[in-house]
């Protein structure tokens, strides 16, 4: 797939170097340092390249926006027309010190997304684990047992584009159905934060739902 | 140790009955028929037997409450004098018709509970697993894995029994901080609540954290 990243965060350089080396084509995007964009292009190898935010959506199967909540509306304005377009969004709707959500409980920030992208389809997905795990759960992807990524989304296509994804990073894809969902797994996401920089044993903390 | 139960619905029954064949002494009480209290109590085994509210209170070194959210006035009443005690709630405070939380992302049903009994100490556990798979943990508790089960409060004490309770029901206790967290874990029990009657492969779901 080609796949635009929005935002060159934490999350936003992982998943795409992870994208890339996972065989998509990839085009990170949306920094105040051009060079940072492209020594992550570089890093992340042949598949990866640096553009402009509508460079990164304008060809692409999927985009990732991996941007601060502050930064939402600043790059869907500098991406363009997103009309179809898969967004997988793992922009938690954080307030400016990063401390609590500005949107829960009666809408999430992946509602709020939708509505500002109305022709778009968007998914929530990758929210829910540290940065700090993800290159480990892409080196483990060939043990047996993964753990799981849950994500939600009203557009089965979509959904089953933010699946692969999910997969070629090495999680078990959980689907938890429509977007609302969104308001449990963003305050869930808020928990893993939780266990994963304040409890015990380090932020490489990732989760697994099993039945009995 | 001896556990009131306060509740006599699907987790109150259920981890009533586990504590009491994990050898604690339990004291089932708070249902409209006496008979179910008595019927519980007898399929319990001998560690068991059921009461009225004060009397599962009195001694109790630990009172699991676990009635609906809109009988929590009720019970506390009935229940008496809770000083000192530690109080494990597994109550989420849904709306009358168990759709969505009532209080939710500027304050939690755990939170709002220790208001109502300030002088006892609260811990949030047990609310973040359905009834269905509680049976199934407590058979495999001598498994190398265990399933993960979050808690959080405010009182050290009251923790430390909340994740004895924990360990003797066969899951393994992730402390997760303070009981303010509530607002993170009680989104979480509804996002396992969706996965466990909404997903694939029936309700009989637990989750566990790993780190890399």
């Amino acid at each position: 797939m080609r796949i635009g990243i929005l935002g060159s965060g934490l999350m936003g350089a992982k998943l795409g170097t992870i994208f890339a080396r996972a065989g998509h084509d990839v085009v990170f995007s949306y920094s105040h340092s051009q060079k940072k964009l492209q020594k992550l292009a570089r890093d992340a190898g042949k598949h990866a390249r640096a553009g402009t935010p509508a460079e990164a959506a304008s060809d692409a199967d999927a985009i990732l926006l991996a941007v601060h909540w502050s930064r939402v509306d600043d790059v869907l304005q500098q991406a363009g027309d997103l009309r179809g377009k898969v967004i997988v969004s793992c922009s938690l709707p954080m307030n400016d010190d990063d401390t609590a959500l500005v949107v829960a409980h009666t809408s999430s920030g992946s509602e709020k997304l939708a509505k500002k992208v109305p022709r778009a389809h968007v998914v929530a997905a990758f929210n829910t684990v540290p940065s700090e795990v993800l290159f480990d759960v892409f080196e483990a992807r060939r043990r047996k047992t993964r753990p799981s990524l849950v994500y939600c989304g009203d557009n089965e296509r979509a959904k089953r584009v933010a699946a692969t994804l999910i997969r070629d990073t090495g999680f078990e894809p959980v689907d938890a159905g429509p977007l609302r969902i969104a308001r449990y797994t963003e305050p869930f996401a808020l928990l893993v934060a939780q266990l994963a920089y304040e409890g015990k044993g380090g932020p490489e903390l990732a989760y697994r739902f099993e039945r009995f």
